[in-house]
């Protein structure tokens, strides 16, 4: 049978947060942050690899970074990354991934005589049967083979149902930095839909599937710390972890509904995607969208959207400090990345030097110490959202020199 | 009329107290601590240009380091670095020397004639008529003009007079890393003798000169702080800068006196020194020397001790808290040596990266933060004498990779 899943990685993030060890020409997603020779970009491919082929994913980036993407993933061919000429936001990036792939389609079944050259676009076509997971490309997840579990679990739904599917993290502490999804009803409570095992390489019961997938209460983005304190009390809030999956019809539809003027733009284009002529028209058009994310412009608006629970070790690496949560520490709690470490009187430190260097800390505490390519950055932990004004400041101060 | 006055540069030691800026292959004396582009060898060399041609000069170091000091001082001969087989501190580190501009001022006698090549060594006859300055080649001096004057007029008291002569520099604080001088008597009210110009560009009056030595009273090294607020409050001590004038008679009789073993030692090499055997002999007899200052071994208990008080801005810059000291601060008073900085909530630090890159500090006091050559060090800066033993461990753990 063939294989019908896809992925968009989104990949244009800047992540300034963690200056200076991410900077504008190499911002986190590119980064091995643990020293395992892997950035979290490769980590993120590798990481959907058993569940299509390599042609099966793109990547929606910023021109400045394709260089490096097509380096750090050899076998991806320059047409699967996608460059927005503009920052638009989530929404935008994912119409026109979406776009790209249904175009791709189209194209291969034209070639494949399956269909007229002139025939307009119509979802119910079988070339449209495709399920499609969209995920960041700069989050750090630690139990692979959960993920895998959960997410062949999502593409079982989602392969039955034309639905918004969103990966819930169960929370662990009242994170203020992330957004919180509440979950209502199970889904099998209102639907009698039993799931159905696409083709997978295990059966799925009922309670590996759709048993465990809710419908959606309320979406909210970074509570204040006594909220999300309630929200993790509750037992009802899960984290939103930006991974995605809908199959084609259902984001389509999402689209034509919730962002038509964008939803226009984009099939105004149908004939063109997948062919020579995308990038032109990707150039003229796209800076022409709102700036909107998806959550805001279909998540939250939408009828059919669900979340399945998942547990597999997730961070969106937003900070130092959650880098500094899940790795390693010493007995005196301290984090040393990438380089040699000594500690006198120190403690609940997060270190990174450059690999092979040697940091000597003495009577330091709760901080981050920071170095990367002639920056070195000495912060205390509880500051770290003060780094984003610093890096606008040093800009302002040396132009790109240090950014 | 001939120039007579001769310098001896040390320049063997390690300074491991500014590590990681200072390394072994690349002590403090060989460092542009202040980004002036001349390092506190090179300033030192410098200093003595105006009183004497370079060739009066010789440095005394170890022959790891003779290749360094030829690179930065190219006007320098191959045999004017004395290379001390082994560290045996200053008394037989300045017994070389003396012994080496003897026994050149020797040679260049028996090749014009003047002397025969068999006479027995005879410190009576002119070639020995030779004014010597001991300089240690690390310390800073700010005022150079100053210290031209105070030297001129040292090196006419020598002239004049068999004696042992200090500089001994007025504390500005009582710190307990120096060792002090307690002055006694002016020399001019037991002597009636007069200072000479000896050809200077500008005449000595005797307030400039022997007006201002004293006599002796003791010498205390290292004294803890009650005693050296004690001492700085008296106004009877003065800081010992191991800054020595005297001439060829006085420091070879001072030897014979006090050091009776080691000054024979060097005696039976007379007719070597400054000839192609002097290397061997020093290889083969140096390290027999004991390991001796020439404070203790000789200036505590030669009579013919005095002191010139000085004041030309001297530090021994024995540690990174007397470079915080004497560094240019900012309105938060941290020091910024070499690399741009930016400070938020910080202060008190000393912060010295590499030219050319950036140091963020925020939420930072009192501390040093000094990187080199693969290695940062943060420590608080009243830690700093901690350093030593960081070093020492680092050794341990690593090898000699970091230090």
């Amino acid at each position: 049978m063939k294989n019908n899943n896809f992925c968009v990685i989104m990949a244009g993030g800047i992540g300034s947060r963690f200056w200076p060890y991410s900077r504008n020409n190499k911002p986190k997603q590119f980064l091995d942050f643990f020293g395992t020779g892997r950035s979290l970009l490769q980590m993120t491919v590798d990481r959907f690899r058993p569940l299509m082929p390599i042609e099966h994913i793109v990547v929606v980036t910023n021109v400045a970074y394709r260089e490096q993407i097509l380096e750090q993933i050899p076998d991806m061919k320059p047409e699967q990354v996608l460059c927005e000429p503009a920052r638009r936001n989530t929404a935008p990036a994912i119409a026109y991934a979406v776009a790209h792939i249904k175009g791709t389609l189209r194209q291969e079944a034209i070639a494949a005589g399956a269909l007229d050259k002139d025939a307009p676009m119509d979802l119910s076509h079988a070339y449209c049967d495709a399920n499609i997971i969209v995920a960041p490309s700069d989050h750090l997840i630690l139990n692979e083979e959960e993920f895998q579990r959960v997410v062949r679990c999502g593409l079982d739904f989602i392969g039955a149902h034309d639905s918004l599917l969103t990966l819930g993290m169960k929370p662990t502490r009242p994170e203020t930095g992330y957004g919180y999804i509440q979950i209502e009803d199970r889904f099998a409570e209102r639907s009698s839909n039993d799931c159905q095992t696409a083709g997978a390489e295990r059966p799925l019961t009922l309670k590996d599937c759709a048993s465990d997938i809710y419908t959606v209460k309320t979406f909210t983005e970074k509570p204040n710390l006594e909220l999300a304190k309630v929200f993790v009390e509750s037992g009802e809030f899960l984290w939103n972890s930006g991974i995605f999956l809908w199959n084609m019809r259902a984001i389509c539809s999402a689209f034509r509904s919730f962002l038509p003027d964008m939803d226009r733009l984009f099939r105004s284009g149908a004939t063109v995607f997948g062919t020579a002529g995308e990038e032109a028209f990707i150039q003229e058009k796209f800076p022409t969208c709102p700036n909107i994310s998806i959550d805001y412009g279909v998540l939250e608006k939408a009828q059919n959207v669900y979340v399945l629970p998942a547990d597999f070790g997730w961070s969106d690496l937003g900070t130092w400090g959650s880098l500094y949560d899940l790795s390693e520490k010493d007995e005196q709690k301290n984090v040393t990345l990438h380089c040699e470490a000594m500690y006198y009187e120190s403690e609940s430190n997060v270190v990174t030097l450059e690999s092979g260097k040697l940091a000597v800390i003495a009577g330091l505490t709760d901080m981050i110490v920071a170095e990367s390519d002639g920056v070195l950055l000495i912060c205390p932990k509880d500051h770290e959202q003060n780094i984003r004004n610093i890096v606008t400041e040093v800009t302002e101060k040396y132009g790109g020199k240090y950014s």
